[in-house]
């Protein structure tokens, strides 16, 4: 058919999920949905394609790394979502509630998505360009009740997979709002002081990578142009900073010091008084403060963040970097309205989340296959039995196929049971079918036993039955 | 934050789905799941970019509506899937199987992928330019069993969706093959026999469309140009297209007649004898023969197919299509190994028939959301135990949401949960705090009960596991 060979290469930074591994991450992921459902959060769905014009508008740092679809008959350019919250806030947008008609989304509105998302890096980078990533959200409320049950739903989703060593650290983006004050920065004749401030946060954010002396280094550096954004610090202010990054003690202690660094400077008091709040919250869920740590030095990169931010990273395999991620963002529906409207959530980063779990042995990988039932072929000219036996089990909700190895041998059709890890096995020859018998063998145990064909659904349902009691792997196990 | 408004549009063709929308077509999804892994499919996924050098090589008619990427620094050019087939036969081609290290796919092989497909259909064309494929696979065999098999998962799937009126037409494309010999198609100076009979293919698929006449008016059409592949029917080869048109009957009386027909021409014979092997394996299934009917006009557009093609329509919804299709192709992977690698499969259009299922009422839209339970805040500075009876809930895996909207009169909050379609509303006024009592009002019943506050998880447990017995919802009700 083709009279040239490609090579079946995959680009890099992008997976295949083979079973073994699709089945291990999709239960992860069913973990992780089943717990954001218990918040409330219902699910929707949103294209792998949107508009460029609906994406662009954020930092630069994010803006560069789209994927963007060569020109269509489209008015406009089309381009790959890098994250779920853009699109979120374009449905919020283009689905005001209206009262009278009782359509579109009634505020506030809990929403959870889970898919694809990418990001346009150089395949050399080694990174994912596209990665899952798995969303809960609130829009439509200010109330700290919401932040806090983000920060909820980060430990309980935790628990649910079995992970107990991690850091969340929790910031707040009034409190960097303040540094502007602290530090002085005021509009410059060609770029505004809000530019400046983003500036400052995008530089903050490097300080896990680069360090305190290189960030100040970069702080204190003069504009080359009218419209460098530097932030330009004076010695005074770089001393000031020094002092707030060296905020130490437990979390209340943070908070009182804090407060005493920026009295006067009401939008950080502000900030700090929401935190303050939400650990009363977090307190009355009996959620454990001691990996929640207050972290001053947290930025998080993009520019739409106005409230409380937050980061989780796993204790036990911190190279792996965040893995759950989130904050408010009160502005970012107004890209498309003109009106602020709030909204907090959080995001994990699915397959970062899978590699790292892997790496700490903390993923279910023990099935390899869906299948239970395994139907071996030994006699000829018995196939229609065989396709009767398998599809009866199939009308019965057992998951079963008929061995379809070329090489008809036993020999050959039991190494291929064993190999794809099928949990029994039907072996009926010339013998059995003659005395209407049917023997099954189960491959964990490898014993054997002879019934009536007539009793082989029966038997097979209330094996797997009991077999599924403890993990549930086929519809007969969950379908009472 | 932005300096401008931007329209909240979403490109035509593609689709958002809100929670009620993807609730139900969830549980579509999950049901035809249910059926594919029964039958030993095992879940795959791959990624939504490809090299384009994967995807192309198809026939013009998919070639020209691919997504292109526009360009990046990878050695290839990246491109958007139209389909889960290709990147199939890349897995295939890329996993050979090493006995030594026991490594790699084990043939055969039977897979199932769901995810999204895209198509450069003109935004004005009013079709999904994006939509899910939920495929099914068998590779590795040549058996007529794996044929079969395909079938009988296309009718059980039905089965399960409880939709009975549906035809299943079954085609060869080995009996297609022997037309070339029954009109005489041979190699041209310029262009092969083969180019010629996948352009005559490609014709005969519009015969539903355009009808017998205006087919025949393409295939006698001379050529334009040297690399024109016009067929070129002479007078006779057409009347010879007319009677194979016109055979008619039951299934078997079709094939006895076609026998006659191509009485001489192997590969036509080949063909109507594997369909009589597929349909004994069909009868050994039970599987309703009434319904599945040998139809030698359709072809299926993809040329990759080279044995058995099948095609479903919904009989009471023919507009929309056909909804679940598919056949055996035997060559698709030769493109990456240069070898032949037998496979067949169908794939369901997963969004045009969640269309047709919504239009005939087939879909259980009964779901608005995933909240069983709402907490009412009505008195202030309470919210952290408003927060603390959800935690609770939560942790005993029932879906509680605390009610954040604004305005805390009652009226508001209680309207606010029954347009959410939540079943459970609780309420705690100062009374029932100081009492340690709470009220629990069934918004399907406005039944409203008071229990003790320390009773809430233990008595919503047994109304929610009471509630679900029919249809699970909550995680309460499967947790058994």
């Amino acid at each position: 058919m083709s009279e040239y060979i490609v090579k079946p290469e995959r680009p890099g930074g992008f997976l295949d999920f083979l079973p073994e591994d699709y089945l291990a991450r999709e239960k992860m992921l069913q973990t992780i949905e089943n717990v954001y459902r218990r918040f409330g959060f219902d699910p929707i769905e949103t294209p792998c394609i949107e508009f460029k014009k609906t994406l662009s508008g954020e930092t630069s740092d994010t803006g560069k790394n789209i994927f963007h679809i060569k020109h269509t008959d489209d008015d406009e350019p089309l381009a790959l979502p890098f994250d779920h919250t853009v699109p979120f806030a374009r449905i919020l947008a283009a689905n005001p509630y209206n009262a009278r008609s009782k359509s579109g989304i009634r505020l506030p509105w809990r929403r959870m998505v889970v898919g694809p998302v990418f990001r346009a890096d150089s395949p050399q980078h080694g990174r994912f360009r596209q990665f899952y990533q798995f969303d809960a959200d609130i829009a439509g409320t200010s109330s700290m009740i919401a932040d806090a049950e983000i920060i909820a739903l980060m430990v309980l989703t935790m628990d649910e997979l079995n992970v107990s060593n991690y850091r969340i650290r929790l910031n707040h983006r009034k409190i960097l709002n303040g540094l502007s004050f602290l530090c002085k920065i005021d509009d410059r004749s060609s770029i505004s002081q809000k530019i400046i401030v983003c500036e400052l946060m995008r530089i903050l954010d490097k300080l896990d990578k680069i360090g305190r002396k290189a960030v100040f280094k970069e702080l204190t550096r003069a504009p080359e142009s009218p419209d460098d954004p530097a932030p330009h610090l004076s010695e005074d202010a770089i001393s000031k900073m020094d002092a707030f990054l060296d905020i130490k003690g437990s979390n209340d202690q943070k908070i009182s010091t804090c407060e005493e660094v920026f009295s006067g400077i009401d939008v950080a008091i502000e900030g700090l008084s929401e935190l303050k709040e939400i650990f009363s919250y977090l307190s009355a869920m009996s959620i454990p403060l001691t990996q929640i740590e207050i972290d001053f030095s947290i930025a998080r990169g993009l520019d739409y963040y106005t409230g409380p931010v937050m980061e989780m990273e796993l204790t036990d395999a911190p190279e792996f970097g965040s893995v759950f991620s989130g904050g408010r963002y009160n502005n970012l529906v107004s890209r498309f309205t003109g009106k602020e409207l709030p909204a907090v959530g959080a995001s994990i980063g699915v397959d970062r989340l899978f590699a790292a779990l892997n790496h700490l042995k903390l993923i279910d990988r023990s099935k390899q296959t869906v299948t239970d039932v395994m139907i071996i072929r030994i006699a000829p000219d018995h196939d229609a039995d065989y396709l009767k036996m398998a599809h009866d089990l199939r009308i019965a909700h057992i998951r079963a196929e008929v061995c379809l190895v070329e090489d008809t041998t036993f020999k050959r059709q039991f190494n291929y049971a064993i190999s794809r890890g099928v949990r029994y096995i039907v072996i009926c020859g010339e013998n059995e079918f003659m005395e209407n018998k049917v023997q099954i063998k189960n491959l964990s145990t490898r014993q054997q036993v002879e019934i009536d064909s007539n009793m082989l659904v029966d038997y097979l349902m209330k094996e797997l039955a009991k077999k599924t009691e403890n993990e549930p792997t086929s519809e007969v196990a969950t379908a009472s």
